[in-house]
């Protein structure tokens, strides 16, 4: 009987083309499926929550796929982390309803852009963080995510090549906080997330704190929809993928939870 | 005229063999080394403040060394960092006394053993910290943590091999906190460390962490100098040098400030 289960996968996104398969390099997708087909005898192909960019990072990326082994929902992290590189690790393995595509129900995820703001350089966070050297002006940038917060149609900070019918989105929680190592985090929480959304917001706020744009603009943005408005698409390598939710698993009382041991 | 530069020097060491010129493989002393001399056309030989081992990284380790060219102290950043790999920057320089050698003057030094305790893996961090799964009793580790502030004869916390006439130490501050992220963070102030005397307390205080040592192991190994009483030497790469301070430049009012704009 064919099984459906779903995977939490953590990736450093450094050494990839991005999550989903590409012609053009080695994908996270590709990685998992040639591991899982390795070790599981199939031929598995993967369905991904979230089809990160070459770069991006993500502590909680989620990919489903089917099978006939009678292995256990819980039971795939410690069988699949022995064959995958250290940069690619699954944290966590449920069974779910054989109807269930991680891209195609309703979510709450979490992103998160990191800038490293300092004179100094510090090639411990270069993979992680942008850095910028310049003074930062915090309070504007703040005053800027404020704005974003909650239903808006963010069109103009999004990327050409969106397929998503409506570009309306919620962002329930949008915060950003400078740390004791000056590394400034942008932290948001939503329903959804347009093509390049959140490194186009990342881009605009880093332009009003250098003071090269007002908080105001993105207003100007929301309203508009114009993405000549809002500032350039920030780096990938700052963002990171923190977690995804399920409300239709939750539901069911279906939970990623922790991974058994695995050493 | 001969004149001597001190460096400060962050690195990544994942991918070195330490610090210090080996035969069995590249060290940072190397690439320093090969990037000055290219770059001043002279034969330069460097001086470092801190031999870290296969592993180890420093946010701010430091390096000395002579040349007859005449760029100014505090302008040797740049020049040097566009030739040097993004896991090796210079991030400050500073003319100092023909006589002064960084390691063979008295320092203060800081360094930060990380461990990530969590059941789940986290490819963002595994360069930079020691993964433990299990459970760590943080009470009893800041206990034993606290025991090793101040003077004491650090023998016990020495792996066989090291020259000093002494093994007296002092340790100005010892403290040991989780963070959110999971990552508990050693942090030692102290006036000189012994070989491996970072990563066997570090090692000591996760065996305690777990239960598998009393607090007062610590008092054990401090009273008897006996290597054999303490935990094993933690791996390496959860190590990283954070600050080394030069009293003896820092009378005569020379610092290593912030370098100029290297971007």
């Amino acid at each position: 009987m064919m099984r459906r289960i779903l995977l939490r996968v953590a990736y450093d996104g450094t050494e990839y083309c991005g999550f989903q398969r590409q012609t053009n390099g080695l994908s996270v997708q590709q990685v998992l499926e040639e591991a899982l087909s390795a070790w599981l005898k199939e031929d598995i192909r993967i369905m991904g929550a979230s089809r990160t960019d070459a770069g991006v990072h993500a502590l909680a990326n989620a990919a489903a796929f089917d099978t006939e082994t009678l292995i256990p929902g819980g039971k795939y992290a410690f069988g699949l982390n022995t064959s995958l590189p250290p940069d690619i690790r699954i944290t966590g393995s449920v069974e779910v309803p054989a109807d269930f595509h991680p891209r195609f129900t309703k979510t709450v995820k979490t992103y998160v852009y990191r800038i490293y703001n300092s004179t100094f350089e510090n090639p411990l966070n270069r993979r992680y963080c942008l850095h910028c050297y310049g003074p930062l002006d915090l309070a504007a940038m703040q005053k800027a995510a404020a704005y974003l917060e909650g239903e808006h149609d963010f069109k103009g900070f999004a990327s050409a090549g969106y397929s998503s019918k409506t570009t309306v989105r919620t962002l329930y929680e949008v915060s950003l906080e400078r740390g004791e190592d000056d590394v400034i985090s942008l932290k948001l929480t939503g329903n959804g997330f347009l093509y390049n959304m959140v490194r186009i917001i990342a881009g605009t706020l880093l332009e009003i704190g250098r003071g090269e744009l007002p908080p105001e603009q993105v207003l100007s943005v929301l309203e508009t929809g114009d993405r000549s408005l809002a500032g350039a698409t920030a780096p990938a390598h700052g963002l990171t993928l923190m977690k995804i939710s399920f409300p239709e698993l939750e539901k069911l009382n279906i939970f990623l939870d922790k991974p058994e041991k695995t050493r």
